[in-house]
């Protein structure tokens, strides 16, 4: 079912992100017992609940990005290591839902908490872990970060409830999509990067650039995601390829084949997005057509030009380990179709 | 259906608050404007969603509680007027994911939001609400006040997934229920007040006696709450009887009469609450359980008596007419079975 993208690229994911979790190596494990430290209350089904999301092994991608953002600058106190967990936690709150809002009945290869503890208790458990989050951030007491991961944490929302609004809308634009991406993805890698920068109280100079670094990055980031969804390997990525088309979720692969494709082509997709009458066979038909109109390709190569910004974000850097591991996350992030 | 449980209070509840309007109406305008305006967003279904429950004439009880509690102090700044207005999002935001969580069908009186345009909606404009909170919040960077309000939206989360563990389990002990609405509703009104005291400067004793204040105006407020579910005047109050029977929801009244009835009366409980088999008569039947044993009243003399520590809590200021305003909140509060 796997489709292999050549993307020019020859190392492994895990060669990528090396560098990355030898320079944050120290700093994570601190991180990781913050967030089991948090998940904790007294009312069971939270760390129950919690837990099952947290012990699920997702990448930490976010708060890595925090704690190698602050040692670009050196900095050399502990707050990045309460705010790199008071991101994963944002994070994790942002999953807890959109499987709500999503009717996601997988996450990370693991069942869905909703599927084994409910909507209601997911919407809760979110509700208590951006709690969590903010009283972490508001713990570290640092004014600046404070106003940029509020912003983050509204930004986000809106970004989810203008996806929620264009779904199932096939006259949904590559702009609109990139607005959507933007706000819901790309916030929350930009808050986690300029943090980094804003706790090691750097110039507004060098602060723009790790958020411009961060939101670039997500973008691209985004953007590999909803092409894997159609182009994955299914066992390698513990995700199940075809489901933003079974959930009728607008992305830029659709984008692009609804556009670029035939009349007749257009009325598949309405039937099998917007109405949401899928038969078997349906899915490979998809891929086809965005096979036949490069989708795909041109979403991977919107994602290439994305992270390429991000490189330029942080060029005015000189050259360390953090630097590297920076670009390096990067190139994962855009080759990890592969 | 109304039962009118007398109380010895003669005056209207309008009379009982028009101390409190009268000092916070300036700034009671300035707080609702705020709320408008951050209710604005380019995605056209947040700004229509938050504005169906933001017209929907809430009392705003809880940003008229920061407003009196800084006026006590003579607090002369404005900051004030946005740890209001955080506040009530905090509360809008609770309200939106409470519905969800409860599948309610109105509020206020009106259609839930949830109805018109979905739970996927509701959660995540919740989510925006509360994004919005913590951004006014920030914005006044008082950090003794983003720990006040930060500790309450996690402990609120919590109180609400322990109401959910809780739910149609008749052995819930009072002492249970007066740990889960000390969460999901004292937590609020504590922080209202007591951020009210805090952007006063106001040293640790007189924080704390508004911390106390609010905490336990909050619980006699939630336990009469849950006494007018079963007796209160379903035109005058805009909420109807017997919803929480209808969702099963195990409030002091229903333990009260649980753990007073016969076997008989225990197993029509169990039928009803834990069953969710609700028949023609049922909700007459329970309310005639629930006057034989006595536990509407009961119910509301606990909330006296919280009323009263709540009253006793502000002894230590000298008379003002910020003091009365509060005093007569508590009268306000413990009197609406009226």
């Amino acid at each position: 079912m796997g489709i292999v993208v050549p993307l020019g690229e020859a190392r492994e994911p895990s060669e990528q992100l090396k560098l990355l979790l030898e320079i944050v190596g120290d700093e994570m494990g601190a991180v990781n017992r913050i967030i089991l430290d948090k998940a904790i209350s007294d009312v069971e089904m939270i760390p129950e609940l919690a837990h099952h999301l947290i012990d699920s092994g997702g990448k930490r991608l976010r708060p890595m990005l925090t704690i190698a953002a602050a040692k670009l600058f050196g900095y050399a106190g502990d707050a990045h290591i309460r705010l790199a967990a008071a991101v994963e936690f944002m994070h994790t709150a942002t999953l807890l839902h959109d499987d709500v809002v999503d009717d996601s009945d997988f996450r990370r290869g693991k069942k869905a908490a909703r599927k084994i503890w409910g909507n209601q208790a997911s919407v809760l458990v979110g509700d208590f872990l951006l709690g969590q989050a903010f009283r972490m951030m508001v713990d570290v007491g640092s004014l600046p970060c404070l106003k940029i991961l509020s912003n983050a944490a509204a930004v986000i929302a809106e970004g989810e409830v203008m996806q929620l609004a264009a779904a199932k809308n096939t006259s949904t634009t590559e702009d609109a999509y990139l607005a959507i991406i933007e706000a819901k993805t790309a916030a929350l890698f930009s808050a986690a990067t300029e943090v980094g920068a804003a706790i090691a109280m750097r110039p507004a100079e060098e602060q723009a650039a790790l958020k411009s670094y961060g939101k670039t990055l997500g973008i691209a980031f985004q953007l590999v995601d909803d092409a894997l969804d159609y182009a994955g390997d299914a066992g390698r990525l513990g995700k199940s390829v075809g489901d933003d088309f079974r959930e009728g979720k607008i992305t830029l692969p659709v984008i692009l084949a609804f556009r670029r494709g035939s009349d007749d082509e257009r009325a598949f997709w309405k039937r099998t997005i917007v109405d949401g009458d899928i038969r078997e066979g349906d899915l490979e038909h998809a891929v086809q057509l965005m096979r036949r109109h490069k989708a795909i390709e041109a979403t991977l190569e919107r994602a290439r030009t994305y992270g390429s910004i991000a490189r330029d974000a942080i060029g005015i850097f000189r050259d360390s380990k953090a630097k590297q591991a920076l670009l390096d996350v990067v190139d994962f992030s855009v080759s990890r179709a592969h």
